[in-house]
């Protein structure tokens, strides 16, 4: 956990103060990814007692970013940090609430999850569901491991990843249009499984999200907004 | 927009930056009203040059969001704020990424609004996009306004307004389903008035974010999560 920039502090004190707030950061990440696996799975189950597991949890995710949140604000007022550890408190200020956003749309899908489970039999799109949803919880997985290890290499394929997401999501979404128009009956089933979509989609963005705030965090660079080849081009700069 | 709590600095000049974030993000607030209220029109005017306008502005709106939270980095690195000032920048670097999301959403709203207007006809549904626009619009306006002010009352009115907003998005929601098992060939267009109607209550939820925000930079009270009752009463303490 321990990297060269964060070593040569007066302050022993402020050190493991920077460390505490990594390491619970990386703790909130490690709830939110189990939040977006199990609503996934208390959707396409239709587990009614797990999609309220998740939903019950949010609070908890909830909790964690404000919790951080003090931490940075009492790091920055008390320590005034430079350079390095001034971007890994602004940039874990943005993360967390990236990641609280995450927890949102798993408890969102974890609503429709209980829609569906009510109104009883399967549904079609719990393949594409399933899909997505495996995609972005790698991604999820993928930009917290960035984070750890300050990798902006890793940063970039969560970014490169973020495009494959939005074109299945894409294709998922004509998939399940033309489900309704061949059978209406289906539509307000088929509605709920096109909101899990897009939460699992928007999970995605936030993922690419963390992963820009790493870039921005290891290289000082802004790369929100400016195309994949230019942030490969800042990453390597 | 000089307020007590900010004219007793040493320095002139860091009065100064920190008006100059504060109206560059009224400034940045400004132009996201107008592009909520030119997405509203461009969808139900069926306009595509006004959506195709509003589309091309939102790469000011991003670029207004780098630039200001690099004013806000280097004011933290340089001034080393503390109290109220601290709060100041660090509720502006989260009001501006409301505001930026914001901003994206809109353009969403426009991107339908050229869906809409490619495949000709009006459609069910413009109504409520209409009222919702406008109550968001709203909602914004006064956010800005309470942030403006400093004034929590305005903020509270805001998140109030918020559950009204679900309220009417929820109602809108089920009117358009009702459509489209009526009359399954208007689904395809009805999905981009759903979509439309989505973006609205997530310009809601921004909205209010950014009442939380103002309400912690006055009263240093974190506001998120609590129900407005709770909310209330940390405003009135």
């Amino acid at each position: 956990m321990e990297s060269e920039g964060y070593t040569d502090h007066i302050s022993r004190q402020f050190n493991e103060e920077l460390d505490e707030v990594r390491s619970r950061t990386l703790e909130m990440g490690g709830l939110v990814e189990s939040q977006v696996a199990n609503a996934v799975h208390s959707l396409i189950e239709l587990d009614v007692a797990k999609a309220e597991d998740v939903r019950a949890k949010d609070d908890a995710v909830n909790q964690m970013e404000i919790m951080i949140d003090e931490e940075c604000a009492r790091i920055l007022a008390r320590r005034q940090p430079a350079a390095s550890d001034l971007r890994l408190v602004l940039m874990t200020t943005k993360i967390i609430s990236d990641l609280e956003r995450i927890g949102d749309e798993s408890s969102k899908i974890a609503l429709h999850a209980v829609g569906l489970a009510e109104s009883g039999d399967e549904t079609r799109g719990f393949i594409e569901i399933r899909h997505l949803g495996a995609h972005v919880g790698q991604m999820v997985h993928d930009a917290l491991d960035a984070f750890a290890r300050m990798d902006t290499q890793q940063a970039l394929r969560v970014a490169q990843e973020d495009k494959k997401v939005d074109l299945e999501y894409g294709s998922a979404l004509r998939e399940m249009m033309s489900v309704m128009i061949e059978d209406p009956r289906s539509i307000s089933r088929t509605i709920n499984v096109i909101w899990a979509l897009r939460s699992l989609e928007r999970i995605g963005d936030h993922a690419r999200n963390i992963a820009e705030h790493v870039v921005y965090l290891v290289k000082g660079q802004d790369v929100r907004h400016v195309g994949l080849t230019e942030m490969e081009n800042r990453i390597q700069d």
